[in-house]
């Protein structure tokens, strides 16, 4: 993806895609002898003072207009706004412990419309318990921004990150996919039971969760760790109502997307099975060398300011 | 303050100040057993995972049309974004370690806004060695919103909060207060060295900075220690071109208010001198009884939604 420039020279941020963005904008800021792993993963990992866990940071944010509109309940889009990073906590296998939150909202709201997005945040703070340790408001003549910071710790042998995938692996997605705009984005519950079992039974090579499209998430996962990948679209585990096409570059599903060693893909199926019987694990390929090229091209994603 | 109810019986946010807002907000937030020092504080100190540290976890943010101007150079701009969390550090007398920057901005933007922007909240991070680990980044239709999180650590033996002031303490202010929105506001450097030193060498009582107006800020305080307060207003330090009123209503002076012992107040004083030549320390006044009120009211200082 090569940036355009428009014909003042000026590049404009619609012109470029997240990913860009924000490999441009990293590369800028400081980071330290203590990161595990930084900025382009879900989350960061970094040292902790002391003991044997890792610190887990990760912020995330709802901006009216765009994750959600302005007649949605605002019990959802607390919800909403507290899932989205603990989804990320899922996808690296760690447990999130501390929640700070922030509110941009006009001085013309009602309150309670606030009270109950607190109240969505609340629920959903409860359901993972983390504490919601502070916050800040501040006014604004725009839309409602919320963003919500989430930290937490993992285990030193037991985080997952993007990279460590290997050519061979099979993929595997928890749930189904696609068509989520309708409901399911605002009501999701993040996989962070699931994660945290499957690490403390298999090796898991390679885990992101889907919040961009299987389109746009996978590629990044197979980047991360050097290798291609073979997805076969017949096996896409679909939502009622969607389409493959849909399923791929719908976005919003926060199902997890992990790679584990061939070998161990059976004992997985059947343990699943028996552990999560009300939700479907699906394997939908594999990696692949990196030089043979990716055999599918899936059709992008969402991809921000595009 | 007591919030007022329009003819529908719908209270709109302008109606309620912040500090209201706030009360009534965390109210609805779960905390948990390892909070130390919640909401309500310039920041929230945890009990870390091991060790002597706790955690401590703030956020701010900027928004476009009230924290900075359209035509605010980007780099200052990135720089208050990132000083703001860390003036909150200097407040509880903590170490930051660690940031994440959430940047909500418009898909017409300059590209080279955001660079510049993000060159400003790099150089600040690098002044107090913040490794900025993370970031996310969204599209929406109105003003830029900038929300940065910082994570660090304080020893168990060296936090500081705005409760513990005792009647009797004399008040400190650092630096000069007043007509900070010139220019002060956008260059400011967080009294995280300072503070570090003044607790490393005296006991103090209560702190915190001055964000919103010594006039809305010290009452917090006093609040929060249980105290009164008495201020002689002849005696607060003054920025060039800033009346008394301006000093007490202004905001965003990024300086320390703390409360030491009057037995300590001399070797403060001339110890001070030695170490931060080039920086005032002055005393303002004392914190007094709760009962016999509070001799002098200080109109108020800036508060948000009103």
């Amino acid at each position: 993806m090569k940036p355009r420039r428009s014909a003042t020279g000026r590049t404009r941020l619609r012109e470029l895609g997240e990913d860009l963005l924000l490999q441009k904008l990293f590369r800028l800021l400081p980071a330290g002898g203590r990161v595990v792993r930084g900025s382009g993963d879900d989350a960061a990992i970094v040292a902790g003072p002391a003991g044997r866990d890792l610190l887990v940071l990760k912020t995330d944010c709802v901006v009216e207009g765009v994750h959600f509109e302005r007649n949605t309940r605002p019990q959802e889009v607390g919800w909403k706004a507290m899932m989205r990073p603990l989804s990320d906590f899922a996808a690296v296998s760690a447990v999130p412990e501390f929640g700070l939150v922030t509110l941009v909202i006009g001085g013309g709201r009602e309150v309670k419309w606030v009270t109950q997005m607190y109240q969505g945040l609340s629920r959903a703070a409860r359901r993972f318990r983390v504490s919601v340790v502070g916050g800040e408001t501040s006014n604004t003549s725009g839309p409602v921004v919320i963003s919500v910071c989430v930290i937490g710790r993992v285990e030193k042998d037991r985080w997952v990150s993007r990279a460590g995938g290997k050519s061979g692996d099979s993929l595997f997605v928890t749930g189904r996919l696609g068509n989520t705009l309708k409901r399911k984005h605002l009501n999701f519950i993040p996989r962070i039971i699931e994660s945290r079992w499957l690490t403390a039974n298999f090796r898991v090579h390679a885990m992101m969760d889907l919040s961009d499209g299987l389109g746009a998430d996978l590629p990044r996962l197979a980047r991360a760790s050097e290798t291609g990948f073979h997805v076969e679209r017949e096996s896409i585990p679909l939502n009622r109502g969607a389409s493959v096409e849909n399923a791929i570059s719908g976005g919003e599903d926060y199902e997890l997307l992990f790679a584990v060693a061939p070998r161990e893909s059976k004992r997985l199926q059947n343990s699943w099975a028996r552990k999560f019987p009300k939700l479907s694990l699906t394997r939908i390929g594999y990696l692949s060398q990196r030089s043979t090229r990716n055999s599918q091209l899936l059709p992008g994603g969402y991809v921000h300011f595009r």
